[in-house]
């Protein structure tokens, strides 16, 4: 089924579609095509890396003059079966390139199969929440220049609500006002004794944007602590890195995934991969259990379209791997959940943030929880 | 000097200049301080967060009412002093803003003299290659599909004919046409034997484009096996995976930075970074002593003032960290050698890559040494 124009029909084939604007689309296809797996000249290469190594050019469709779409396929191969490198071959030089949009991906189930993906999906997500079909009642922790001792009484608060998951903010990382460590031991202490009173299981989210050498240790440090789930930013720290903290079996937390710094793959019209690519498929690929993403009519720019292109590939087919929850937000208010329940429907994870400050912080998390649970 | 309009000009700050596409400039600078910092509603904060955590609109000009430029100054404690949470206040969320680049950036010294930097820089990177003025001669071993071997021989006879510099091309990881190991291994010995005929110290950088838990290992392996620098992917693996490798005195090798999937930083006119502070500035930062980028007139889209910032950038002062070389690369062929020394000058690293292989390989290696020598 996903063979494309390969000799002999022997290889499961990604594909990839390219929105091109601009003239002679030929031209630039054979360009992609080298340029993301052999970068030399085609008519120099033996004639087997041409075959079997140069991906090929499975489809050209234009609507006019400026505006093409290019189907090229590759031998998964290519990637050595490594999240790094296939993003590498998905927009590594392509990235430079101007007028150059991916908006299509396919991908084969056996390089599919390669990644663990989610560890807990919305199922399993759902499970150890406790929460079987409404939708999940969602928060950050903020702002920045508060003390530990705050965050943590303000976690306490938002459990004691009945919030199901509690996460950093995302610019929370070792600041002089709450060190990783001291915010970290406190928010998952408040938390754990607020679910012993509650009897729910209220997750918190440490973040992971940490240095390199220390990601690793910190979600370790997060599980010991206690913490009940962990939020990577992979935009900074690499997919790859959510996908080692996804695929080890002695962290075994849900993973957020938070967009920041992705947005300058997905804003532009004419460069960039699509939302749902990067935030769906993407996120899902390298292990997210829910992604986080700006829903329209906050601070930020996606579009409906957007949104829901991201709402169906977190939870379309990807090989065997789970369909993960969505978390629309970006200045979100309460007065918007039914509205966003009855567009993303009750696989979605509300994320409500400064908002619930505005008055009694209290009174907003349990008007919130009330208002979710009545879906 | 770099106080700004903090309290008590107690603060020395960061300063980022934003270009801004659109209307009410003053809404958005409110917008973006509050954003990369506390991501809460401003009027909400205690005070003492409003005054020292939340960045200050320093200056906003227009020049007409859809084009203006926005200054905000920051304390560097919200970056924690970390490169990670550093990149999140710069373009975390205000990625996903439309309209809004980084078109100026200023680095007190304070914040700067965290960082290491490049271990050796220009003149460094001159004295382990024992070329003290004249560019110097850099490659890339391709085409993926060639087995180790076969790169091994392309690399001896690019050291035999004086080549200073041999890298990965970036594209090369984990295939199975010639696996990290076996291809690292197989090519250090060629350059260290090549090496020992001709007297010079020809440095070969094998690609870290490896998976999150393997970078660190890989590096350590490559300096037993005999390599003699590193080719980091930091828009895939990370900046701060560079960063960790450039501060490690166990490692200690020439970094060379390549922009795969940096494009999306830069190539939109209204959105990104500008191409100097990321391959620039961001490569320094986080211990490039060679930033390479497309040349004009290759296969990319740079123009020369893009190229021309990310040269000044590379040279310019940033704290006490060492200048770097620059790679223009992408395409370039022998006959544009001068014109790219006289462009970029001597402390340029010339990148040619597949055109060596048009004809024949030592030949054209040999010439490309003479007319670079010639300088």
């Amino acid at each position: 089924i996903a063979y494309g124009n390969w000799r002999g029909a022997l290889v499961n084939c990604i594909f990839v579609t390219y929105q091109f604007t601009g003239e002679d689309p030929k031209s630039i296809a054979d360009v992609i095509r080298a340029e993301q797996t052999i970068e030399f000249p085609f008519e120099l290469a033996p004639t087997w890396i041409q075959e079997e190594v140069v991906g090929k050019v499975e489809e050209i469709a234009s609507t006019d003059k400026q505006n093409h779409s290019i189907t090229i396929s590759y031998n998964p191969d290519v990637t050595g079966g490594e999240l790094n490198q296939f993003l590498n071959v998905l927009w590594g030089n392509v990235s430079l390139f101007p007028g150059v949009k991916i908006v299509e991906l396919k991908l084969p189930e056996e390089f599919v199969a390669k990644f663990k993906g989610p560890r807990f999906g919305i199922s399993g997500l759902r499970g150890l929440i406790g929460a079987q079909t409404r939708p999940l009642v969602s928060t950050a922790l903020k702002p920045m220049g508060s003390d530990a001792a705050t965050l943590a009484q303000m976690a306490r608060t938002l459990a004691m609500a009945g919030f199901d998951l509690i996460k950093d903010d995302h610019s929370l990382a070792n600041q002089p006002w709450a060190t990783w460590r001291e915010r970290v031991t406190l928010v998952t202490r408040a938390v754990q004794e607020a679910n012993a009173i509650t009897g729910k299981n209220c997750l918190y989210a440490p973040s992971l944007n940490l240095p390199f050498d220390q990601v690793v240790d910190a979600a370790h440090t997060a599980k010991e602590l206690g913490a009940g789930a962990l939020l990577v930013l992979p935009g900074i720290t690499s997919f790859d890195s959510m996908r080692l903290l996804a695929s080890d079996d002695s962290i075994a937390l849900p993973i957020q995934g938070h967009p920041a710094m992705l947005g300058s793959l997905v804003t532009s019209k004419t460069e960039g991969i699509s939302h749902g690519i990067v935030m769906g498929t993407l996120m899902r690929l390298a292990g997210a259990d829910i992604s986080i993403f700006p829903n329209i009519g906050g601070r930020f720019s996606f579009s409906k379209d957007q949104c829901l292109e991201i709402t169906e590939r977190s939870r379309d087919n990807l090989g065997n791997l789970y369909p993960i929850l969505i978390s629309p937000a970006g200045g979100m208010t309460l007065d918007r959940i039914p509205e966003m329940i009855e567009m993303y429907g009750n696989d979605t994870a509300l994320l409500i943030g400064g908002a619930l400050s505005r008055g009694d912080l209290a009174d907003n998390a349990a008007r919130m929880c009330e208002i979710v649970h009545a879906y």
